[in-house]
Formats: C-alpha cells, structure tokens, sequence
C-alpha cells in the first residue's frame, strides 16, 4: 500500500510502498557521509529507489542531482515525491538501466556518484526465485557490484567522488573490484549495530585515478544499549533541519 | 640501557632497551586477537624483536613457538627474557632473516604465523638515512610486507592462521597482498586512540586458502575520554592473569 512520509524530521515528504519498497538509514548515512564540495555541479545516485539520497542532498547542495531507477514502480513514487516537495528543478530521476547510462550520459561529466545497491549475492537461494520489487531492490539479479563501478568510473570526472554504503562482509571484495575500476578507496566508515557488536554495514569513499593513502573514521554506532539512536546517529537524522 | 620490566602485570620479565627497543601495546593486543585453538601445535612469530608475541601466547597455548629476530642485539634480549622466564623449553628463538626461513623450515609447517612488522615505508625520508636498530625495527628496510606475506605462506599449512597488526592507512595495500599470496582476511578489527578519533591501527587475521567471507570486529578504542584505558584493553593487558 502507498504511503506518503515525512522524511525523518525534515519538511520533506517521501512516497512509499509499505509492502515493497521503503527507504532505510543507510540511504540518509550515505547522504550525510559523501564529500559534496562547492565546486560539485553534477551528482548521479545510482539505483536510486524512491530518491530519499537525492532528496537528502538537496539540503547540502545547489548541485543538479540526477537519479536513476531500474523499477518503474519505484521509479514512479520517487517522482511523485520530488514532484510534492518542489525539488523537480534540481533533481532529475531517469528510469533506465544503470547498465546503459553510456547511451544517456557523457563519460567523465559528473563530480560525485553515490549508490546504495543491492546487497546480497543472487547465489542466496531462499531469494532466486523471487523476482518481486523487493527482490530487485535487495539482490543482484539486474544490478551487481561491477555494473556499479563500471558505470561510477564511466561517469565521473578525473579526480570525481564515488561513495557507496555495502556490507561489511564482502568488504575485501569491493576494495578489489574498487581498485579494478580505478576508483582508489580514500575514506572508509564501519557501521556498527552497537558498540559491542560486529560491524554489519560501512561507508565507503574513493577517488577517480586518486592516490593511495586511506582515512578510516570513527566507528559509527547506531544504537546505545537500551536500542535508543546514539547522540551522533541522532544528529546525522536531523542534518535535514540543520540546512548542512 | 638495558632494562628488566615486568611484561605487563603478569609474572613475566622481559629485557628491552629503552634507547633502542621496547615492546608496545600492538604486540599485546595481536598476542591476544590471533586465533589459537586446541590443535594448534607449532607458532611462528616473525619479527619477534625481544619475544613479547611469543611470551604472551606461552599463556594461551602448549603449542611450540617460534620467533626469527634478524637483529642479533634484539635477538640477544629476547634470548635473556626467555631464560629469565624458564620459556626455553616453549619458545625457540632463531637469529635470522624472515626472508630466509626457507632454508630453516619446511613449508607448510606451521598452524600460526603472527607478525608485528616494520610500519613504514622507506620512502619516507625522515628515517631512511638512519640504519639504526629501531629504525630497522620501525620501517622496512630489511622486511617489507610482501617478504612477511610471503614466509607466512610459505610457512603455513593449508588452512593455518596468519594474523597481523598494521597501519589503518595501508590496509588497501596489505588486503591486495594478502589476496596475492592466497591468505583470505577472515577478522579485521580496528584500533581506535579514542571513540571519537580516526583509526590508526587494526588487527587482522586471514586463513591460507581459505573461502571469502569477512567478520568485521567491534571497535576496539584504546583510551577513554580522561586518557585511561577503556575497560575492554584494560581485561586485555591482564590476560596474562587469567590464564587464558
């Protein structure tokens, strides 16, 4: 069932499906944890779902910020919401392939990319058989983690930003398929479900062509103890009312 | 000067030079990270300076240990601390080069390769000019990280343990060569100084030929706000009490 949300506590709205498709804190950690400079004037979210990082970094830029989403459905409530919130001036949501961006966008023409992708290998069988819109959003049956990079390196300028959040288990894997693409990882932040718990997502950050050298931030803890959001999750959910 | 300090708060004496050669936390916290199981029965530390690794782990294992010192005065410390400590009969030190154990061991001989190697890159000017015992000890002029990855797969049995500690801002590089060298990284944990500050260091351990898969540690954040130590390091350097 389509629902319309506030976005966190910010004045935005954001249209969702309750039974398909909503939008999760690792799109708003993505938002907040991406070098966005006042020299950007072209950012790509890649698989963009119903665009909540697009509409997030309509707070941290005057940057035109183009979104792309492979699902129409989704691709529809992502309209809607830019559509209701006024932002259709400065975001542009595209419902296309992310393998085909070459035919839509020039090489080397975007400053920033970001991507939260599907996180789980098609390999994982309880999944395969479904090919619901959930199914696409969280498994790479039309989307893999090559496809992403590929299209990031293909997008990005010389020295550009790409930034993706992902599971820390296949860590060692992206950093090879990173250095593949000559996206060289320069930041990196480990999620951590609690303080005592093994990190299940991270933030990573890299570089067209950069140089080596990498910055590994303090660990983001989601939740105290008692299942409140920390102090620093709690400001990252506010950033929206901060005008960062 | 030669001094004779108790090796943490254990019954432990170790010999260092507090001009030249002390052991750090780093040895502590790896001694105590690398998995050591039931079976294992011959350990290798490479690089052992004064033997702290092989010290520390006599609490952990009955396994034989082995430690290589290419310096023959830090070598002689680590020989003194050993007899003072009656580990002789456990801990076997050898005064060669890491990089010609070949001609000493079998391949495929060991469950446990540990190492604490040289930080720094030659490169960085500061130092290279200097050939003095610690700078040997703190930068890779004899032992770089492809000469360790190397022994510890030359050294190791398929499916025996190599475990490390190193600097945050190599680990690309260090992932890439531990994927050259067919150790897969299993455990990562990273070291921070405080909670709110950038990693520095981290712990890493991978198995020789083994399947992919990663297990991102909790933070492990060295001191509190007030400079004391956080409760968990705190349990950590009085393992040696605990007979664990």
């Amino acid at each position: 069932m389509m629902v319309k949300n506030r976005l966190l506590d910010s004045e935005l709205y954001i249209y969702q499906d309750e039974d398909w498709f909503k939008f999760s804190i690792d799109s708003v950690l993505l938002a907040h944890f991406v070098t966005v400079n006042l020299r950007c004037k072209r950012i790509m979210d890649l698989a963009c779902g119903n665009a909540p990082i697009p509409m997030f970094l309509s707070y941290r830029t005057n940057a035109l910020i183009y979104g792309v989403e492979f699902q129409k459905c989704v691709y529809d409530l992502g309209v809607k919401s830019v559509l209701e919130n006024h932002l259709d001036e400065q975001i542009k949501l595209v419902n296309d392939d992310v393998r085909e961006l070459n035919h839509l966008f020039e090489s080397d023409s975007f400053d920033v990319v970001t991507c939260n992708p599907p996180y789980f290998k098609v390999s994982n069988d309880e999944f395969t058989n479904s090919n619901s819109v959930k199914a696409i959003a969280r498994h790479e049956i039309h989307l893999n983690l090559e496809d992403v990079l590929r299209t990031a390196c293909y997008l990005l300028k010389n020295g550009g930003i790409f930034a993706m959040v992902h599971r820390t288990e296949r860590l060692i894997e992206i950093i090879d398929i990173f250095k593949k693409y000559h996206i060289e990882p320069k930041r990196i932040q480990f999620i951590y479900p609690k303080a005592s718990k093994n990190s299940d997502l991270f933030l990573i950050e890299g570089i067209k062509n950069g140089k080596t050298g990498l910055k590994m931030l303090s660990p983001l803890v989601i939740h105290k103890n008692n299942d409140e959001y920390t102090d620093v999750v709690q400001d990252i959910l506010n950033f929206t009312n901060r005008g960062e």
